[in-house]
């Protein structure tokens, strides 16, 4: 009989979360098992104090984590924390845990488990991704005080301390936000996608990432050596030196390219033949400003000013907007800086508004249509941008544009306020460009007549996509038909581009494909003036711009628009350029 | 001081339910006060037995409704009967119901109002508009079973013997199906709106109607006279006689335009310019083909087979759907049927099917998708329709078609079955035509690729402006933007219809926009050829269209495409035809 061969190669498949490769001894993550005892408690008043000093050693941790997170990944990974804080300071957990304790005399660590328990089913049954996300919230935090109850002491990733890849079920966020990017070179989860919390932070902090593999805590022991190769969703666990060997190449070969396209970071995007297009970013804080300006943005093509209103229990202040839009602006030192009103609804909630439950909540109250019956919201964020509007070059740009009645209202709102700030003697710019998404099917295929009235378009396509095939972007049933490349989204573009450049306006795009290598040539070719990316894909796709004509690809466009299929579109594109 | 001034006239607006004028006393439809006591009881035994009684009282009650409904208004109405059968025969209601009065020694009407009230409770909070209705079927059954055993007489309007407006809060399915024509010659309720199922009944009963008033009961005394007003959605209450005059000239003034629409029953549907457009039915059961004749259908436009999947536990045999699209074919006599495929999933669910639970379920696994899917259940259908395919002249659409690769893979599965079919020695039409319905933006923008593979179109226009304008239709907060004459919709359309035209293929459209006013004569100038509406609007379409010229309308065609908004749309229309 063989003994356990630890050397057998094994390579298990994920989804790549995080581009690069990782090669490094495993580090398993692991949480400590936490057992919870129900105990009769005699003195409740000490029993409660015990508790409250867990929340607040609890507290104080996630104070530092908060911090440390600022500091190393920004301002909207931060917000995570603020949320875990806002979870401890909440009466209608705190309460009822508290009242278990007194009414039925029972140990802190019994009371807060079946409280938590009940909060993190309810929020987990919820039809709404957003609140199902607070379930895990809820564990993560209400986890943290119960070890504090139990004195066992709980993963610490920022005290790795040799370089690793990390083996985990899945991250918490304070999990990641602790990831020391020093030592640790790359990670891999059973479970997660590419939208989780953890393929997020991995892109932003640059680790290479493989997730959702089912199986890496089943196959994977401490010690071995590991290759995450986040290119090509892999993961190899007891690689042969061949292997090794090989993998050093690819990675040096990956770096390498980095390291090319890292000087183009001063340069302009032109291609061969001369033409040029802008590369801008999308971001959600002002702290990603920073990444912007690293990675040679000409620009920020979306900023999504959700963040500002999230992880709060109330509406920001005109005050903390403006000092939020200034920031950017004075930062971005005269670059353009679209910024999109605020865009909640829908998958994004904000409890404090107490929106009514919807049934198709994608098609339903939000973005500009809440907007304009909240007034006084749309109102107040609108003034600190004008406010904002002299410290750089700032564009407006209004959401879920669907008819023109729409734009024009909202516009309207613009130009009333601006009045009221100029008569109140605030200097507001006069060169303020007003633009809307495009990203529902009505306001694409109605182009022409928006053309006339706008100053520019940013094309969402996530939403563009999931609206003109009907196929809800989020949900795995019909998931294969989230096509960007099908014949109808391209000629929706085509449509959009045309007509804009007949009224001299100029086109942006602002979802996803923006950044798809697959998508860049036929965008390309379509006349896309900017394309607004992740900060980190900026410098590729100028490399991959760099290298094509428009002239050429401009002769297969006709060509490509008659396609039938997206499958067709793909490989006539990865064929040609 | 005044004494009660019964005679000031009062008028109360509402929601026109289903046209046409109503002149008569008032009739308060009150049900009585079921008031439930907790009793222990001592014989257990006894009670239930009691129970079972009152059970099978309601059962042949509803039986005896039921056969009433299906008599007079047709199958689709009787299943409202037959699933609250269902109800009466469900042992997860009935179980608890007994559980309780044996472990509790509780009377029978306690135990049933706690169970009843808990799942009329538990449907209510779903997030469905379909189980939601289940809610007011289980209070509508519960209700019955109640009023047996407290010996109390529920409201039977069927007793009505005198003409009379019926004034009531709502009107429960099996009211409405109780209402005798000769009678009832209008009602009016508080609450309710033009989908209700008291609006829908009204309409196909022909009874003027006018609903969701919201104070009509508390306004309006028994035997008051009443005018229901349901072409212009009013109710006027004590009417001076110089008002009955007036509202008496406007009732016959309707009724003899209907009659002078009655004598179109057989004519063509020709414009004034010679141009012929066939004018078609939307049907739910083989019942609706009596309607269909009556109105003067030229085909059926629209077949929707769900009703054959609903109001049951299991899905539909093979045999049970030749039998009934067997009966449509032959009683439509070699005029044209076009049978949707089962379009099940979004607002209508099979509970049987256990389908998950989605996010949006409008942009979600349903009708083709379901289907591609569910093949089993998918060529069972599509066996039965080829096999009733020698019975008339059938022509099979797919509904929710995003994708060619969709319409391909639907296609084949048919020729797929044809083959078995015909090697069996069935023998099957060759002349069955093959559409699909052009309702996601998706297949309207990319026609002229479909236009090459489809034999027809049928444009759904209830979901294609809905995913146009990314807007649920059922939302209320999002209901201005349900707009059938935003430009966007109108070009769509247009692209469609010169697509199909340009193969040679017809284009119908079964939303409800083909038999409303304003859409007609811009449909006709589009060159749409088939329109597929409620039979009962038929006569008066048919009617308008006589009256208009095609290429009168065809020299504005090009001004209504370019204009902004849905308003002016509307607006022009009204002045030019």
């Amino acid at each position: 009989m063989l003994k356990k061969t630890i050397d057998i190669t094994k390579i298990i498949n994920g989804i790549a979360a995080s581009e690069g490769i990782a090669i490094a001894k495993a580090f398993r993550l692991e949480h400590a098992e936490l057992t919870v005892e129900k105990n009769s408690i005699a003195s409740i008043e000490k029993e409660v104090l015990r508790f409250d000093e867990a929340v607040a050693k609890s507290k104080s941790e996630l104070e530092t984590i908060k911090e440390y997170a600022r500091q190393e990944l920004g301002d909207d990974k931060a917000e995570i924390f603020a949320a875990h804080l806002l979870v401890l300071n909440d009466p209608e957990l705190l309460g009822p845990i508290k009242e278990k304790m007194k009414t039925e005399q029972v140990n802190a660590e019994y009371a807060l488990h079946e409280i938590a328990t009940m909060f993190v089913g309810m929020f987990e049954s919820m039809d709404n991704e957003y609140m199902r996300e607070r379930a895990s919230d809820i564990r993560d935090v209400t986890n943290r005080v119960l070890s504090h109850l139990l004195g066992v002491t709980i993963s610490n990733p920022s005290m790795i301390s040799e370089e690793v890849v990390i083996i985990a079920e899945d991250l918490t966020p304070s999990d990641t936000a602790q990831l020391n990017r020093k030592f640790v070179k790359g990670f891999t989860t059973d479970i997660g996608g590419r939208t989780s919390h953890s393929a997020i932070m991995a892109r932003s902090m640059e680790i290479p990432a493989v997730v959702g593999t089912k199986t890496v805590t089943g196959d994977i022991e401490n010690g071995v050596l590991v290759i995450v190769d986040g290119l090509d969703s892999k993961v190899i666990v007891n690689p042969s030196a061949e292997i090794v060997k090989t993998y050093g190449e690819k990675k040096a070969a990956y770096e390498a390219q980095k390291a090319e396209w890292a000087k183009l970071v001063n340069e302009q995007t032109v291609s061969v033949d001369g033409h040029h297009v802008e590369l801008a970013a999308n971001i959600g804080t002002p702290e990603d400003v920073n990444g912007v300006l690293e990675n040679g943005g000409e620009g920020v093509g979306l900023y999504r000013t959700e963040f500002l209103y999230m992880g709060r229990d109330c509406l920001p202040t005109e005050e903390e907007q403006f000092e939020a839009y200034k920031t950017v602006l004075e930062r971005m030192k005269g670059k353009p800086v679209v910024v999109r009103t605020l865009d909640i609804g829908g998958d994004k909630e904000l409890p404090y508004l107490e929106l009514p439950k919807e049934m198709n909540p994608f098609l339903g109250f939000r973005a500009i249509r809440l907007c304009l019956e909240m007034q006084d919201m749309f109102r107040t964020q609108l003034r600190a941008l004008l406010r904002a509007s002299t410290y750089g070059n700032l564009k407006i740009m209004f959401p879920m544009i669907a008819t023109l009645g729409e734009f024009r209202q909202a516009k309207e709102i613009l130009l009333e306020e601006k009045e009221k700030l100029q008569v109140e003697g605030t200097k507001v710019s006069d060169n303020i460009e007003v633009g809307m998404m495009v990203e529902i099917p009505s306001s694409a295929v109605s182009a022409d007549l928006f053309a006339k009235e706008v100053d520019f378009f940013s094309i969402g396509t996530n939403d563009l996509i999931q609206y003109t095939l009907a196929a809800d972007r989020m949900n795995e049933r019909v998931s294969y038909l989230y096509q960007p490349y099908n014949p109808a989204i391209l000629r929706l573009i085509h449509m959009v581009i045309q007509a804009a450049h007949k009224e001299g306006k100029w086109v942006g795009m602002c979802g996803e494909m923006a950044g798809d290598e697959i998508a860049i040539p036929i965008l390309l070719g379509l006349g896309l003036d900017e394309f607004s990316m992740s900060a980190t894909s900026i410098l590729k796709a100028r490399s991959q711009i760099r290298n094509l004509s428009k002239e050429d690809i401009e002769k297969h466009i006709d060509a490509i628009l008659s396609m039938s299929t997206a499958e067709e579109v793909v490989s006539f594109v990865k064929e040609q350029f």
